[in-house]
């Protein structure tokens, strides 16, 4: 993508009321635009990177057996009625009345909504263990919604559900998406950290919180370092097999969130060089619940003896769109953002320092074209501004790796090639570029 | 994918309420349920057509210069009164009061909502020509929805909003989407045909929807012969130029709905052998509308002279979710379904017809899995039914490949090759198949 075509509106100053580091960079990397309060439009590079991690979210969530569906965004009122939660959820709840009248609202959660599918469909203990995700825009009608898309209205959120016939085959489903939920966070390099959470308005008898530990996270966490030198399943995992051992070594180390800490227990259980006080940021939520909505919303089966028994079931979030904040938090430095690679709306990005001149430009089109073949998504600065001022850019928007192409550096036949991580430079001749960046796959 | 894994619920018989074919097979085919009146759950196949149709959408867009960001789908109804629509969009759009009793509204459409970030970010004729396209969830709160998802209240739609300098500048735009939708309905090998159009709620002084013919169609359209003849731009288009010759000729020929229809006007365009009454579905539309939003929400650049005005603006519909159903009108038999390739949520289907043996089933395993590895997305029917139930729900849900796996077969060493299109049916030895299924790219 070359800028001068490209919509980055960039800010040279966040506004006042950008609290925190992630809601400034987007807003200064010009991602998002608030629309109305703690509702965004997604400017092209935040939606590049939206997309991402909704990507690596899908694959792995399909890797762990889960099917992709979709539920609309609008629900009748009728089947949180059912499930007895209608009242319960507030005015945190959009309430809609349609045309006709009819008690509607934006869905902020699907329970009830999968439970109603689930029950028409599925009537035999041979159709399951199923479990279901969808990636759908959500809405919370927070009172006060702040942090960007850290805390706002609407939101894009990944939730699955898992329908089991037995509390046992439940926890297996469970476990399936906690190590899911460690592999996803993994690929976009956070470290997220499994602790025993209650279970809310979600209700039910288990449920881990995924935290992420940064900085400027929003509330305090206290865990065992332990935690943060544990192997995550790669790549070969097999699902198929009872994950428990690996959920039970994540889940033994003390880990706990600032609602439920206490020192004593924190000194009882962890050394004292064990011990990490950080700041962390909830990017998921699982949950098993067994029969709570199952049981009122009659979604019942007929188990091998015969019996109709309600299925036991479990709900699994990730916040989608929170997790592009969240990341930010993880990985920014003074200058800007420094994109994960898994998750960087471009894989290079290409500095033409002086575009006026022909030998210049020349070069950096045949990288930009040839770099494009071999399958790499290139943002290409061909702006006429100052040198300064591209780099600056660059590193605000925090694409992993820079080609600078200048007059000096081709008269030597050179070009430099800087990681935006740690800042490290290196020159090499212009004939090496393609093996530094072959052809991909 | 297992179907031993997936899930299809099919219906023996679509409900009464079903009166067109393609909501029959949608839900006798297991791709859709309705969650509430003109509001639908897209079960896993038929989320995958969706994203297939998604996917060649925004490639073509992508192709033709348009940027893809993405709105919100609830607005504030203030934009919507600078604009002047909020009291003419009636009750088909659907408002809402949020917690703090401001007026909001599920957005029917998107032009308020653009044009008011491109007047807060684009100040020069510089930063322009700028195409900016979305797919996001709709909501028109249809008096009586019906037709499955081609009339329904909550609806994946894909808008593209062009922003130009000049009435001239911004024609060559329109000329550009013209010209990519032309591409866009090919792909899915739909025949659709330009109309000239009354351009309605959404105002301006060109449009031309985009219909496509099928038996089964919504309305009548009366077109010149010739337009089914006429070349599509193949896929090294050089969008740089101006179309307008390409849109010229799509737009000459004699092409109207029922109700711009006039007989003689009719017979005294076309020649008698020339003249097609079909039946049509409109799935696209695009409109030119010059300074209509840009005005009252003073979306103004300066221009070239250092005069403000306001930019030149369009917007190009796609109605994504109904063209899952479009489509099915337009590929379809007394069996089921008929995929175009290029939108089938699955590249080929294998049918075990004996699971049980294990001569069998170790043939098809290893189909299964080195066909996957070939990079095809293959519905493997593992399951314990009937011949006769196998054929005919593969043949309802309509994959274009047919793997036919048996124990009488495989005695000969051959397996058979089913095109669903056409029923032909041919055997090949067993060794050839990844010569039929080679590595894809």
């Amino acid at each position: 993508m070359r800028l001068t075509n490209y919509f980055l509106p960039l800010l040279k100053e966040a506004p006042k009321d950008a609290d925190i580091i992630s809601h400034q960079l987007m807003l200064r990397a010009g991602m998002i635009k608030q629309s109305s309060s703690g509702i965004y439009i997604w400017l092209p590079m935040g939606l590049a990177v939206l997309k991402k991690i909704e990507q690596i979210i899908r694959e792995e969530q399909v890797k762990a057996g889960a099917l992709e569906m979709l539920m609309p965004t609008i629900q009748t009122a009728d089947i949180w009625k059912k499930s007895g939660r209608y009242d319960d959820y507030g005015k945190e709840m959009l309430r809609i009345v349609d045309r006709h009248d009819r008690e509607m609202l934006y869905g902020p959660t699907n329970e009830e909504q999968v439970t109603d599918l689930v029950g028409s469909f599925i009537k035999s203990y041979k159709s399951i263990p199923k479990t279901f995700f969808h990636i759908q825009w959500k809405f919370r009608d927070e009172i006060r919604p702040r942090f960007g898309v850290m805390r706002c209205r609407e939101f894009l959120m990944k939730d699955a559900y898992s329908f089991d016939l037995s509390e046992e085959e439940g926890e297996r489903s469970y476990n399936k998406m906690f190590v899911s939920y460690l592999r996803i966070f993994k690929k976009m390099e956070l470290n997220a950290i499994p602790m025993k959470a209650e279970s809310g308005p979600i209700g039910g008898n288990m449920s881990h919180e995924f935290i992420i530990l940064a900085e400027t996270g929003e509330s305090r966490v206290y865990i065992d370092k332990k935690l943060l030198e544990l192997e995550i399943p790669d790549d070969d995992i097999d699902y198929s097999v009872n994950l428990s051992s690996v959920v039970k070594k994540w889940t033994t180390p003390f880990a706990v969130t600032e609602d439920l800490y206490n020192e004593s227990e924190f000194h009882k259980n962890v050394l004292t060089n064990d011990r990490v006080m950080e700041k962390g940021i909830e990017v998921g939520h699982v949950f098993f619940f067994g029969d709570k909505y199952t049981k009122p919303m009659n979604a019942s089966i007929q188990n091998n003896e015969g019996k109709i028994v309600p299925l036991q079931s479990g709900s699994y979030g990730i916040g989608v769109s929170r997790l592009v904040a969240a990341i930010i938090e993880a990985h920014h430095d003074d200058r800007g953002i420094i994109w994960p690679k898994s998750v960087s709306p471009f894989d290079v990005s290409l500095i033409n320092l002086k575009p006026s001149n022909p030998e210049v430009s020349n070069i950096c089109n045949e990288i930009y074209v040839k770099l494009q073949e071999n399958k790499y998504n290139v943002i290409y600065d061909d702006t006429e501004t100052s040198a300064g001022e591209k780099f600056s850019r660059m590193d605000l928007i925090g694409i992993p790796l820079q080609i600078i192409v200048g007059p000096n550096s081709i008269k030597e036949n050179k070009i430099e090639i800087k990681e935006r991580k740690n800042n490290s430079r290196k020159y090499i001749n212009l004939s090496e570029i393609y093996n530094e960046f072959p052809l991909q796959a």
